[in-house]
C-alpha cells in the first residue's frame, strides 16, 4: 500500500507540473510579449526536462513492481503510469529537450510564414521538426511503424491501419454526400452583414455559459488559434473573432467549452492524478464535436441562437429560423479546415492523414509536400489552393510537432456520432430543451456517462461504456446524411 | 573550463526554471479563475520544490571546486551561485517547506484580517511566521546577527548598522522638511475630479513608452497591487486605477517601468545566468524610485504631464503648470506607506526597519506590536493610527515573511538620490528634454552605466561605478530640500 501511496504522491507533483507546463504554452498564445519567444523556448524545454526526469525517474519502476492495486481505480492510475513511463523512457532526454525548444520557436517561424504566405521560409524548421520527431518516433517504435508510434502518443489503441479502415469505409459515403450537396437545386444562404467584436466577444460569452462553462474555474481570451488548456480547476479557452463572419467566434467558443467541460467534468477525486485529464485525444475531440455540432448546430438550437443574434444584431438578412439553420450549416469545399462544414470536414482530416504518414514514414519528403498538399486538395475538393496560408501554412499542427494528431479530430467525429444517438434516446425531449437554449439535461448525461471518470477506462471502452454499443462510424454517417438531406431538400 | 561550463549550463535551466515560477506568480495576481486557486498552491509548491532541489544539487560544489574563472565575469557568476548554494543548503529543506506552507496561508489570513481590521486574527499567525524566520535566520546567521542574516537576503553587504547609520542621519533632516512644509502657508491644491479607468489606462501605456518600456518585451496589466515581474525578454508589470486618484496610476505605473527596464536594459550575453537579473532590492528600486521621482515628479516632467492630462482629461482645476507640479508632490502625512509623498516615505520605512528588526532580535514581542506601532506612528506623523488596516496590517510584507525587505526601500531612494546628481551632470539639458516629454538621453545613461551590468558587481559597487563617488544620503535629501523649499515656497 506504501508503494503506491508514495508513487501516487509522485505522480501528484509531476502532474502539477506538467499543468505549470501547459500553462506556459497558454500564455504563449495569448498573453506572452513577441519578444520573449526564443527565452520561452528555453523555458519551456527546462520544464520539459524536470518533466522528462520525473518519468523517467527509476524509483517509478521500483514503486510500479511493489505496487497492488486495490480497485479498479487504483489498477488504471498504475496502467496509466506504466503507460508514461514506457514511453518516457524510450526517449533520450535530450531529444524531449529538443523537441521542447525547437518547436517553441518553431511556432513563431510559422507564424511570420503564414502572415508573409511564404513557404521557403517554413520548410527548413518543418524539416527540422519531422527529423526530430521521426527520430522520436523510431526510439518509440522499437522496430515498428513510426507512425503508429506517434499516433499511439494521442489516441492509445489506435493504428494507422485501423484508423485508415474507418476512413475507407467513410470516404465513398462522404463523396456521396458532398456530391448530392453541392448538386442541389436548394441552396441556403449565407449569412452576411458586419458584427462588432466586442458585441460577438459578449455573445460568445454567453453561449460558453449556456453551455454550462464554469467561469470561476476558467476563462475566455482571443488567440490565433482557438484552443483549449489545462486541467482540474484551470481549464482555459481562447476563441477568435472574424467580424464578417459570427459563426467562426460562436462555433469556435462552443467547441473549446466542450473540451474544458470535459475537463472540469472530471470527478475531484483524480485532481492532479493520471486519471485527472481526458482519456484520448479523440475521446476530448468527441466532446469539443458533440457540443459544436449535434447540439450547437442543431436545428432546435439554432432556433434559439437566431433568436438570440437577431435581438443583438438586428435582421440578421435570413428569412426564418430555418433559413437561418441553413446559413449555420451551409456546405462549402473552403480551403480552411478549421472553418470546414462538417460534410467536408472529415475530408480535410483524410488529407492530412495520408500526409503527415507518410511525411513520418518518409514516404514524402518536405520539400514535395506543398505540391502534394495542392495537387490532394485540388483532387478531394475541386478547387485550387490559392495561396500557402490556405493550403499547408493553415494549421499549427505540424510546426509544433503535432504529427499523428490530425487523425483524432475525425475519430471524434465518428465517437460524437455514437454518443449523440445514446443521448437522444436518453433525453427524448432534447430538441425541446435545445430550442429553449437549455442544455443542462443533455451536458448531465454527458458528465454522467463519460466525462467523470477521466481516463479510467480506455477510449473505446470509454466509448462504449458511455453508448452501451461498439463505436463505429454508422451513428455519425446517418446523422450527417439525414441532417444535410433535409437541410438541402434532397 | 568544463567545470564552469557545466555549471553555468545547469544554472541556466534553474533559472529559466525560476522565470517559470515567476511567472505563475504573474499569471495568479492578473488571469488566474478563482476557482484555481488551491491547485495553484499545489503547483508552486511542486516548483519550489524542483528548484530547491536544483538549488542544493551537490554537484554544484563540485563544479565550484573545479571551477577557474577567467574574467571578471565568471568570477562574479561563481560568486553568486556560490552564495545562492550556500545558502540554500543552511536552511534544512523541512524548514524552507514548511516556511513556504505557513507564509501561502499566512497571506489569505493576513488579507481577512486586514479587511475585518482584526489584529489579533493575524497575531498568532504573524507568531509563527515570525518564529520561523527567527530559526532560517539563526540557520543562515552562523552565530550572527540575525536580523543581518535576513537583510542579506535582499541586500548583500549591507546590515542593520549601516542601513541605521544612514537613517539615523537622514531622520533630523526629514524631519525638520517635513514640519517646515506642514507649516508653510503656502499648500498646493490637490487634484480633483472623475477620470476613466479606459482612459488612464491609455494614459499609462503611453506614459510606459515615453520611459522607454518596450512592449514587445513586456506588457501592462491590472491587479490589485502593482507589480513588476520576469527577467530577460519577458518583464511584464501591473498597475492599478482610482478613478478619483490617477496620479496612483501613473506613478505606480512608472515606477514599475523603472524596475522593468532594470531587467529588459541587462546585457543580453547575462540572459538566464546568475548576473542576469538586478543585482539587489536596493539598486532595484533605485531604477523604479529615479524613474518614478527624480525624473517623473519633475517640475520639468510634470509639464509636459500637465499638457498631456489637459489635452485627454480636459480642464484640471489647476491654475497652471506650476500648480499641477504641486499637486504632484503634495505633502501629508497619510496612514499608507504604499501612497506616501518622497517626504513621508523614508519615514514610513525608518520606523518598520525598527519596529521589525527588534521583532527578529527577540526584542520586542508580537503581542506588543501594534502599540509599538501606534505609539511610534503618533511620535513621527503626528496622527493617531484609526485603525490596524490603516496600521500594522497595511502592508503583506510581513505576514509573507519579507523580514529585512523594507529598508531596500530606503537605500533605493537614496542610491537613486546619488543616481539623480550624476545624471544631471552628465546630461546638462536633462530639464529642457524632460519638459518635452524626451527621456531618451536619461535612460540611456543608466542603461549605460548601471542596467546592464545587472549582478555583475555588489550594490555599493554597482551605485559607485555609475556615480563615480561613494553612495550616501547627502544628495538624496539636498533634492528633497530645494524641490520641496522651492514647490512649498520656504
Amino acid at each position: 500500500m506504501s508503494a503506491y501511496k508514495d508513487l501516487l504522491a509522485f505522480q501528484r507533483q509531476t502532474e502539477a507540473l506538467a499543468q505549470v507546463s501547459g500553462r506556459l504554452g497558454w500564455d504563449q498564445e495569448t498573453v506572452m510579449p513577441r519578444g520573449a519567444v526564443e527565452q520561452r523556448g528555453e523555458e519551456m524545454a527546462a520544464m520539459e526536462g524536470v518533466l522528462h526526469a520525473r518519468r523517467t525517474d527509476p524509483r517509478i519502476a521500483e514503486w510500479l513492481a511493489q505496487a497492488d492495486p486495490v480497485d479498479e481505480e487504483a489498477e488504471a492510475q498504475l496502467r496509466l503510469i506504466r503507460r508514461s513511463y514506457e514511453r518516457a523512457t524510450k526517449v533520450p532526454g535530450r531529444l524531449a529537450e529538443e523537441i521542447a525548444r525547437v518547436t517553441s520557436v518553431a511556432q513563431g517561424t510559422w507564424a511570420d510564414a503564414r502572415a508573409k504566405d511564404d513557404v521557403a521560409a517554413f520548410l527548413p524548421t518543418l524539416s527540422q521538426v519531422v527529423r526530430l520527431r521521426r527520430e522520436e518516433a523510431a526510439a518509440l517504435a522499437g522496430g515498428g511503424d513510426l507512425y503508429d508510434a506517434l499516433v499511439n502518443d494521442y489516441e492509445p489503441e489506435a493504428t494507422a491501419d485501423t484508423i485508415g479502415a474507418i476512413f475507407d469505409r467513410m470516404r465513398p459515403r462522404l463523396v456521396a454526400l458532398r456530391e448530392a450537396v453541392m448538386g442541389a437545386e436548394h441552396q441556403p444562404k449565407a449569412l452576411e452583414g458586419h458584427f462588432g467584436a466586442e458585441a460577438q466577444m459578449r455573445l460568445a460569452r454567453d453561449l460558453a455559459k449556456t453551455f454550462g462553462y464554469d467561469f470561476t474555474r476558467g476563462r475566455l481570451d482571443l488567440a490565433v488559434h482557438p484552443f483549449s488548456s489545462g486541467s482540474g480547476n484551470d481549464a482555459r479557452i481562447t476563441t477568435r473573432v472574424v467580424e464578417t463572419d459570427p459563426f467562426n467566434c460562436i462555433y469556435s467558443t462552443i467547441h473549446e467549452v466542450g473540451h474544458a467541460c470535459y475537463e472540469l467534468g472530471i470527478d475531484p477525486d483524480y485532481l492532479l492524478t493520471p486519471l485527472g485529464g481526458g482519456v484520448s485525444m479523440g475521446v476530448h475531440e468527441s466532446q469539443s464535436r458533440i457540443y459544436e455540432n449535434q447540439l450547437g448546430r442543431s436545428r432546435a438550437f439554432t432556433g434559439f441562437l437566431f433568436n438570440e443574434m437577431t435581438e443583438r444584431f438586428g435582421d440578421l438578412g435570413l428569412a426564418d429560423a430555418d433559413a437561418f439553420h441553413g446559413a449555420v450549416n451551409r456546405v462549402s469545399p473552403g480551403f480552411i479546415r478549421t472553418e470546414a462544414d462538417e460534410v467536408h470536414y472529415n475530408l480535410h482530416i483524410m488529407m492530412r492523414f495520408d500526409l503527415e504518414r507518410d511525411l513520418i514514414r518518409g514516404a514524402l519528403d518536405v520539400e514535395d509536400l506543398e505540391e502534394a498538399w495542392n495537387a490532394r486538395f485540388l483532387r478531394d475538393f475541386g478547387v485550387a489552393v490559392d495561396r500557402p496560408s490556405h493550403g499547408l501554412l493553415q494549421d499549427v499542427h505540424w510546426a509544433v510537432g503535432l504529427f499523428g494528431y490530425f487523425p483524432t479530430y475525425a475519430l471524434g467525429n465518428v465517437y460524437a456520432g455514437c454518443l449523440h444517438q445514446s443521448l437522444r434516446e436518453a433525453v427524448p425531449d432534447l430538441d425541446g430543451q435545445l430550442a429553449q437554449g437549455q442544455t443542462a439535461e443533455a451536458l448531465d448525461w454527458l458528465r454522467e456517462n463519460l466525462q467523470r471518470f477521466g481516463g479510467l477506462r480506455g477510449p473505446r471502452d470509454t466509448i462504449r461504456h458511455a453508448c452501451g454499443f461498439e463505436p463505429n462510424e454508422e451513428p455519425l454517417l446517418g446523422y450527417l446524411e439525414a441532417k444535410f438531406r433535409t437541410i438541402y431538400k434532397l
